[in-house]
């Protein structure tokens, strides 16, 4: 380990390499203070040259390296293990916009450039890049990249893959791939970057990606729908959707228990009997009269018996009010005394049976425990979250939750054709899940591509899968 | 070979199994009459179960097995080799339309449906597939995967990629990988499918997909725009998308010489000097006034200076018109006596840019060659056609052009970060050209993928890449 620390200071210099136990304390927790890991090193290369460098020292002497973009994880996928032998690869230092392209409609950045600097990228060139997350303003493009980001405008805009254009891979044994087009189409070959989208750097290191833009929504209609009792949501979504011309850039169920958490009670935005959706059109035109549509479509949506009311914002700061509401919720939930995430999917037309079936099997398990649900119900995504009971131990019921209650939530969406996790990934924290859930041909064929591209497994070990040689299942 | 072929007919049945030299002929000469090959049989299966059992066989008996969906390839993709030793797998009789679920915006269909059906399936429930290409009455959903197919649309809804939920696969040992989920999101390990698109058959057969729709555009506004000379088009693209709302579903180029092949010359659709672009808005609500925005945007559009003349459909009739010119294009070519075609993509900025490169580096190798150039310019994709001239044999001019200017032509593209295929593929015409052109390191993934999936390359053997062994580029 000595040699290579040694030889990693002589191609990072001193600033590259961290060792002191202070400095390297803010790497080695996840974000949720669930996992602590030990390293030998945090590296922070500034090249992907440097990068480059690291792995091939780290195949030489068979050390695993840990990539780590914002830090933001929800699943542990950027904490190393408690071994202390494994080294952190930082990207924080990998933070340059390349180039902004407008007529491209491309972006093209280093990994670890900040998302919210990329967005402010795109907008400065009249242009958007249309992800948008809770973690925004600390999340880095290496880390939604690997971890498939979602969020708020998925049903528009698609989830992260459907952004990217290109992307600069340093795969384990050191070699770059370079496959940064601002193509549009180019069939030519498998598109071997799909592989490392999603993949949390368990195959290799991005470190550079071209994204696409759209142009600059700058007409917005925001509607605060205040639902009846049992809407049918599925039913709601496609015919806003329809009426609007598909302009819909976000649908997002808020429950009545989640919005008591952030909502002021004697605020003006306040809960249905079912919830609230909040619907926001997103319009680069003032030829279209998106405020209008909206009013218009919320006339059939009253027409139907789905809501007892609603609000349209008036303003950019009526708008900011309400995503403000929906924004804050996960800070509502740890105020709160924390929760237990779920992050479900199931296809769009089943969201409203999850919510059903899903809240039986909690009533039944404990009838005193209490849900704050809420997400993504547009793309089908519903963070199922399970509040800590006040004065309970939140690692002990995370642990117990985990154990006897989100094995059946799991089951519940799986018999749905749904998913343990929409849009956080799998890390460390849900590998048996994943192994328990995949499809069995799927699941070695996840060893095996593993085993391709990171045969001796230095590529985030731990994470995700163990690799396999060929498509055999053995290691 | 023969007891394969009797084991074959235990599983298929009679029909399942063709040997007969005339039934076999129409599967033995891609589209364009270019190449012909021969097989020790036609397979037909009628099942997933019987394409496992297929490939079963193949693997055991070394037989390589080219998969055929309908015949449209424009590289080869689906022609045996001239062995007699392959047999060719028609997807043609895998034609059922599972299922259409409209709440999840859904269509689950076998790889052997025509496109066309799929799109009718989807048309009947209030819904639309959005691929479109001028072979979607014959072209079938396992071709169209297999390609990543692109088309008419893709500026707005994305290549085929883009619109795969889920798909089923049997891998060349016959196991079968179950991965049709309805999911718009799903991150749950390597999204394994992606490597099935636009593989061409060559690292397993896809036997069913899960396809997304979107709300059916029931509103339209198209325009024929007559183009000045050096009109900027990618200015004028990004202002279309701007001004429209994003509500652009193509923006098409048709240069004078295209148009000449199938315009007649007393019709009412001219070219302007610059040639055409055919523009088009597709809308699903009544709510937004997609006329009146067009026409407001073809305002703008003059006052650029970048049209000399628009005309606007006024009827279902007229924008058939319209669209009949630019999709009987290819037939014109044809009819004139053929052309050599080049399915080039630049970024979208630089196409403009092509055209004059291109143009001069044409002019200058035979100043009496035409051009035909027409395409996706909304997407950065043009076809880039040489019409083979009066008298001249049109195999032997496509060999010339392939070998003294293609070369050129594709130099020109690749100089600006473009490729030598947009949509049509590798097969087995432009597998020299992958090896050519490919990022090295890239080329040795393609390779690796292949030799992980089909070590036994008994996978539509000759097109696309040669297995090899890990990444280390050995076979």
């Amino acid at each position: 380990m000595d040699g290579m620390i040694s030889e990693l200071r002589g191609s990072l210099g001193e600033a590259g390499v961290l060792l002191d136990a202070e400095r390297m304390e803010g790497y080695l927790v996840d974000q949720r203070d669930l996992v602590r890991g030990r390293a030998a090193a945090i590296l922070r290369p500034s090249s992907t040259e440097q990068v480059q460098a690291i792995m091939r020292l780290a195949s030489r002497y068979g050390v695993g390296i840990v990539p780590q973009a914002g830090n933001t994880s929800y699943c542990a996928g950027a904490t190393p293990d408690t071994s202390g032998r494994q080294m952190v690869l930082s990207l924080e230092r990998l933070n340059k916009v390349r180039s902004v392209d407008p007529l491209d409609a491309a972006l093209s950045v280093d990994s670890g450039v900040i998302l919210q600097h990329a967005q402010d990228a795109a907008d400065a060139a009249g242009l958007m890049l249309p992800i948008s997350l809770g973690s925004e303003g600390s999340c880095r493009i290496g880390g939604i990249i690997g971890t498939n980001a979602g969020g708020l405008s998925v049903l528009r805009y698609g989830m992260t893959r459907d952004l990217i254009l290109g992307l600069e891979v340093v795969l384990p044994d050191g070699s770059l791939v370079n496959d940064m087009k601002r193509l549009r189409k180019n069939n030519t070959g498998y598109d071997i970057k799909q592989n490392f989208v999603g993949a949390e750097g368990t195959l290799g290191i991005v470190t550079g990606a071209v994204l696409k833009m759209i142009p600059k929504p700058t007409h917005h209609a925001t509607a605060w729908v205040c639902l009846a009792e049992d809407v049918p949501l599925p039913e709601m979504l496609a015919l806003v959707r329809r009426e609007t011309g598909d302009l819909v850039s976000s649908f997002e169920l808020i429950t009545p228990r989640s919005l008591a958490l952030v909502a002021p009670p004697d605020g003006p935005l306040k809960s249905g009997s079912g919830g609230v959706v909040l619907v926001e059109l997103a319009c680069s035109s003032s030829r279209i009269p998106v405020v209008e549509v909206m009013e218009g479509v919320m006339g059939d949506v009253f027409e139907a018996g789905w809501a007892e009311d609603v609000m349209i914002a008036q303003s950019d700061a009526q708008r900011a009010d309400m995503w403000r509401l929906r924004e804050t919720i996960p800070e509502g939930e740890k105020h709160h005394g924390g929760s237990v995430k779920h992050d479900i999917s199931v296809p769009i037309g089943r969201t409203v049976e999850f919510l059903k079936v899903g809240g039986a099997a909690v009533a039944a398990y404990d009838p005193t425990l209490e849900l704050s649900v809420y997400g993504h119900i547009g793309d089908g995504n519903l963070h199922y979250n399970l509040l800590v009971p006040k004065g309970d131990d939140r690692l002990r019921f995370t642990d117990r939750i985990g154990r006897e209650l989100a094995p059946q939530l799991y089951d519940i969406a799986a018999g749905m054709g749904g998913s343990f996790s929409a849009e956080h990934g799998v890390g460390r924290l849900k590998r048996r899940l994943l192994q328990h859930y995949a499809d069995p041909n799927r699941y070695r064929v996840l060893r095996g591509l593993k085993g391709l591209f990171d045969p001796l497994d230095v590529m985030n070990p731990g994470a995700m899968v163990d690799p396999a040689t060929g498509l055999s299942g053995q290691e």
